[in-house]
């Protein structure tokens, strides 16, 4: 589960209910790491409080604070136990220089493959993509050296995934980043709003939950200048297709394609068609009983015209 | 020319420049039409200072103010006398509520027909295609009813244009306004920035001028849900591709396609491959004097042979 930031944490919760909900629920471990963040222990206070009111059995804190604590066999071994793993926002350059091609990441990247939920929000979403966005300006035009490129943990592979993405307005970074490694899909998340993927049959198939949306930009066709532009010039990114993705929305991460979604139906055109239904399957008796008694059919159209023929009775003209 | 507001004024003035340059440089005669400006006479007094220390033989003000001055036969003989058109930054609203639909647009859409440069800023910039963005929010998720769209002056035919749009973060409402109308091309210019249209045989074509870039939404194969999205809810829009050109990028509006650029040649590398094609041409010379006298390039890739054996003598390492 991928988390753009600031999900709710008081109202409807939609987004970490879901979480709590696909780590076991009521028998849920949740493993919090909160190494991303600046905060001292309160920011685990916070997760543990709410993770246990939506009815996690227990959370435990699995904080590494630098490369040796992530060597540790006894932090490691919670990630094992854990049915679900959650990495708190900060800076996704600490958490990544601190675990990233550790035992400890090692340990998540097994733990997810063998069906444990790992979610971040913020740093903790960045990190889950292989290629990381480390830190970088706002702005909707990408321009040459406007962000920086880390590795992350690879928990979806040939990505780089933005947070905060809508709120902090930040298609530039993203769009230079695809247009430097056009092998790469950019995800960029919104606040209180969530990707959640999983893999059937070997594609990554991700859902779109929350308030904001996900977008998607795919550079397998770009053209583009990212190898001579100079300095921080704006730079050419022509022909990158772009899916903005709102709640409920379903895309193949993998063939890069949108999910079909059954129409919306509309409930006063639904009610419309049902009774214009009834009237032919009145029709439909009326032929079968041998044109004897077509009354009610023969009612009913005299009514229709009645009011076709004075279509402003109602006073309305 | 359409202009993204913010115009370099007082150092290289490269848009600015370019349109006086266009109107005919020291034989212009520049109309300025500052009517969407809630500015008086100042706002004209700034650009016919510029005009005319850019060259302009004269600069007059040519400014309806309600749709009454608009049927002015003197105003409107004033565009036709006029070798460029400027319209000025302000609200576009106010603007397109007085002049569209009046033969005073009717003139200025004739004379651009004729051959006249028509350029604007901003408010200035927004009018000139058919479909104009009246008024809207910021931010670059997509949402329903976060912008209007009102009637333009039709310059540009089949497209929506807007202006500040890396500064102001435009990318929402210009993707919600292609999301609903997808026969409409999006584009996007960004301050100090102009996108400078030609028609050449029946195709608009589009130069990017300036600082920032030029944004292209082309959504003829978007799949929305723009019909049904309730409130101000994000809107699916997928499959839209975007095209972000910078300084020097050529696209043709007309086929939505990118008109590619000669590669840029890298001095040092050129260098390189002109000595390569002299030592080529002495290898040459020597073959063609039956192999009497190679001496020259026997020593030269002596000379070759010691550096490559020796690569550090420089104290790199």
């Amino acid at each position: 589960m991928i988390i753009g930031g600031a999900e709710d944490k008081l109202g409807r919760r939609t987004i970490l209910k879901e979480f709590v909900s696909a780590s076991a629920g009521e028998h849920a471990r949740i493993a919090v790491i909160a190494t991303a963040s600046s905060l001292g222990p309160e920011v685990v206070e916070v997760y543990d409080a709410l993770f246990r009111k939506l009815g996690a059995a227990e959370v435990v804190s699995v904080r590494p604070e630098n490369r040796h604590d992530a060597h540790d066999p006894d932090l490691i071994a919670e990630i094992g136990k854990a049915t679900g793993v959650f990495m708190t926002g900060g800076n996704q350059l600490k958490l990544s220089s601190v675990i990233c091609g550790t035992p400890f990441a090692d340990a998540i990247v097994e733990a997810n493959r063998s069906g444990t939920v790992v979610a971040g929000t913020s740093a903790g979403a960045s990190i889950q993509s292989s290629h990381m966005v480390a830190f970088g300006g706002p702005g909707s035009t990408p321009k040459q050296r406007m962000t920086q490129v880390a590795a992350g943990l690879g928990l979806l592979s040939s990505s780089v995934i933005d947070q905060h993405f809508d709120q902090r307005n930040r298609y530039g970074r993203l769009l230079m980043i695809v247009s430097q490694s056009p092998s790469l899909l950019g995800i960029g998340v919104d606040e209180d709003t969530a990707a959640v993927v999983e893999e059937v049959d070997g594609h990554e198939l991700m859902r779109v939950v929350g308030r904001g949306a996900v977008a998607i930009f795919d550079p397998a066709n770009i053209v583009t200048n990212a190898h001579e532009a100079k300095r921080s010039t704006p730079l050419l990114a022509s022909g990158v297709t772009l899916h903005v993705l709102p709640e409920g929305a379903r895309f193949d991460l993998t063939s890069r394609t949108l999910i079909p979604q059954p129409a919306r139906v509309d409930p006063k055109e639904a009610a419309e068609i049902a009774e214009a239904g009834q009237d032919l399957r009145q029709l439909a008796r009326d032929i079968a009983a041998d044109d004897r008694s077509p009354s009610v059919l023969r009612r009913r159209m005299a009514r229709k015209r009645t009011k076709s023929e004075y279509p402003h009775q109602d006073g309305a003209h």
